[in-house]
């Protein structure tokens, strides 16, 4: 953990508070934490290391009317975690770059806005095992506006290292057309808790811990089953779901050309989706369920005959469609409706609020 | 290398910018690079991790009137390379997290700011023999301001991940009393470049490609020297001089529970320092060597028997001084003056130019 703007009482309550947590998550992989020019870990022997970046950016990935500071300190790490598992990786440690305004870093009535970010971030390291190995910090300048001047924004970017037996690693591009394609947990539950905030703000303020039933604000990443699945050795490729199961399986076809089938039927819808559409919110759960991101849940392909359990560490796993070959111009994804019909399925990504 | 706000034009020009480049430096270690969830790295056998992460914010660590975009980019990545050297580490992969606003990544007469940010990372990133593996991209959101919007800020933050053998790495912790103290090249030089291009930032827009004279434009990290220090086996510890001199003896005195006695004769004194007390801009010389920051030499202890060469990887080596038992209260630092005088060195640490 370095140092830049030595004399600014902000930088050094952010540095004082960061350091003083640190040390709280252990875990066998690290050798020095934060205190030296770099942290040391030391991944098991015959390994290889995973590494994996994420920037969360206030207005772009969140927005601190709409989150609690604690769902933003879970959602930093539960992104690189969700990285880590879609590689069958197990986490060595955790880096926190993170630039903040001063008012973010001053403590009312107990608690700042930083150790609240912290309490949700490390909330999730403790259950992951990880150690929060290091980091930078930087106050974020304030800008010159007409009139006075704008306050920074906050910026994390939040690093992952893992490691994986070498060659065990879970990859992107080894799908092949025979593959079943699975999904676990369900689907289009954080883009509709969303939809919810953005209604609601208020009502989910006080969701301050890391609590089932807040796919958005308190995602859950598949370590444990990735970890599971890459172990049997069964797996041909995988991805996390974070910019929408539409993207992201292009993403597998792309990657190992292939196409894929899906079946409207088989996939699994996340109850506040449902629960959006009956309520008028949006047309289709479905909708929510192939294109909204951030669910974090792990898609991944396996050869036909490979017995896939239907739970794996607790949570579901359903069996969605298949791979096939890639022929010519035909789109890459195809979607059979509940009546037989088939659609091409375009990526419809996601679009964060702030574009909104 | 991920991708957040899929539809913004901008968001899709960095992300076609930086992984068109990234494939040119190609290193032994990286097994999988930029398009999975994550890149893997594979350390030599008995090797540990060593992992170190650098927050650039433009107006903090840079300021796009004073700093070339080929400075910006070779700056970023010089102070994670650094952070490997101190650790006698030799560089496996780095990793870019940027956030940009949408004019940086526009071009204008063939190059964007981007592009150019890139030339100057991506040049020392093949001097040094080390990949860019991966990392994250986003739009840095604009800022309401009276009337109109205020373009946000760059902001990047660079992620080292080197190897060393194991229980070889350099740590900050090792220094014993009758040590001698070494650094590396000369000091002082970045602080009174800086001081010169706050006074004529013209002068200093055509310094574009890495080049010497230009220790805070483009400063050289000390890995190979590092590295040949590291495998002798004779090194007991080691920092990079990052925050000036005398911060960081500080830091070694503090983490190795020592005191240290410095010769003000014996420091090195770049030839730039001393130019800036001729022209009457600082008082003197000697006060930039110690107390001015990111000149990136290493800065390093062994035993008083050892033999250290005078070069080491065509750079001088000068002994300043020695480490001394700790006793009570009196300061940690003592700085012997050329009458033979001794006074205390406090830490200096070094002010960023958006605090001056």
């Amino acid at each position: 953990m370095k140092q830049h703007i030595s004399h600014e009482s902000g930088e050094r309550a952010l540095i004082a508070a960061i350091r003083s947590r640190a040390g709280r998550s252990g875990g066998g992989g690290l050798r020095l934490g934060i205190g030296d020019d770099c942290a040391i870990l030391r991944p098991p022997a015959g390994h290889e290391i995973v590494v994996t970046t994420d920037l969360s950016l206030e207005q772009v990935h969140f927005r601190r009317d709409w989150h609690p500071p604690e769902s933003v300190g879970h959602r930093c790490l539960a992104r690189g975690l969700s990285d880590l598992a879609a590689m069958g990786s197990k986490p060595l440690g955790a880096f926190l770059s993170i630039a903040l305004p001063p008012e973010l870093t001053i403590r009312e009535k107990g608690k700042s806005w930083l150790d609240r970010f912290l309490d949700g971030l490390l909330a999730l390291a403790d259950q992951a095992g990880v150690p929060l190995a290091g980091g930078d910090t930087a106050q974020s300048p304030s800008l010159a506006a007409r009139g006075g001047m704008q306050s920074g924004l906050a910026a994390a970017d939040i690093v992952l290292v893992g490691s994986v037996k070498q060659g065990r690693a879970l990859l992107r591009s080894g799908a092949r057309a025979g593959d079943k394609i699975y999904v676990t947990g369900n689907l289009g539950g954080a883009a509709a808790e969303l939809l919810a905030i953005g209604r609601h703000p208020e009502k989910f303020a006080g969701a301050h811990k890391m609590q089932a039933g807040h796919p958005h604000l308190f995602p859950a990443p598949r370590i444990l089953i990735a970890s599971r699945l890459a172990s049997a050795r069964r797996i041909h490729s995988a991805i996390d779901v974070s910019d929408g199961l539409s993207t992201d399986l292009a993403h597998i076809c792309e990657e190992s050309g292939v196409a894929a089938e899906i079946d409207a039927e088989a996939i699994p819808i996340h109850p506040l989706a449902l629960q959006a559409e009956l309520d008028g919110w949006v047309a289709s759960a479905l909708g929510l369920a192939l294109h909204g991101g951030e669910d974090y849940e792990l898609l991944f392909t396996a050869a036909k005959g490979v017995q896939i359990p239907r739970r794996v560490a607790s949570v579901e796993v359903h069996a969605i469609g298949q791979i096939v070959a890639r022929r010519g111009r035909r789109p890459s994804i195809v979607l059979r409706q509940r009546d037989g019909k088939t659609t091409a399925l375009e990526s419809g990504g996601w679009e964060h609020f702030s574009a909104q």
